[in-house]
């Protein structure tokens, strides 16, 4: 068994209203020093075995199905 | 400037709908071969300098504001 972990996050380009709202509440909190925040979506998928081809399955995956590639970058990397 | 990661996944006792509904997504969309799908979020905070100060408070943050502790784990990590 294998973990394989899927990265999607904004495009650096496109405004990320999520963020905006964290970054927007953390000095009404007490936050400060944080100059920026993104957010994004983080996937494990598990797999019998991370090999050649289920990673190139999986960035097909990656790119159908958990992203839009429109708007998101995705990475696709096996867990250590 | 550094960027600190935080990812935020549903505990392992935890239902996990999103994941659970990607899962059963893939065969339909020809995908065989993964085991299972979780869903969590990724957060990138920009900070000035990762020291231990900030990093405590990004710790403070991710359980008060990015996640929900009964019901997730979070880790924080500094992005290489």
């Amino acid at each position: 068994m294998a973990r394989v972990i899927v990265d999607v996050m904004p495009k650096p380009e496109i405004l990320d209203p999520q963020g905006k709202a964290v970054h927007g509440a953390l000095p009404r909190l007490g936050f400060d020093g944080i100059t920026d925040v993104r957010q994004g979506k983080r996937f494990e998928l598990e797999v019998d075995e991370a090999d050649d081809a289920t990673l190139a399955e999986i960035r097909q995956i990656a790119e159908t199905l958990l992203s839009n590639p429109v708007i998101e970058d995705f990475t696709v990397r096996v867990d250590a």
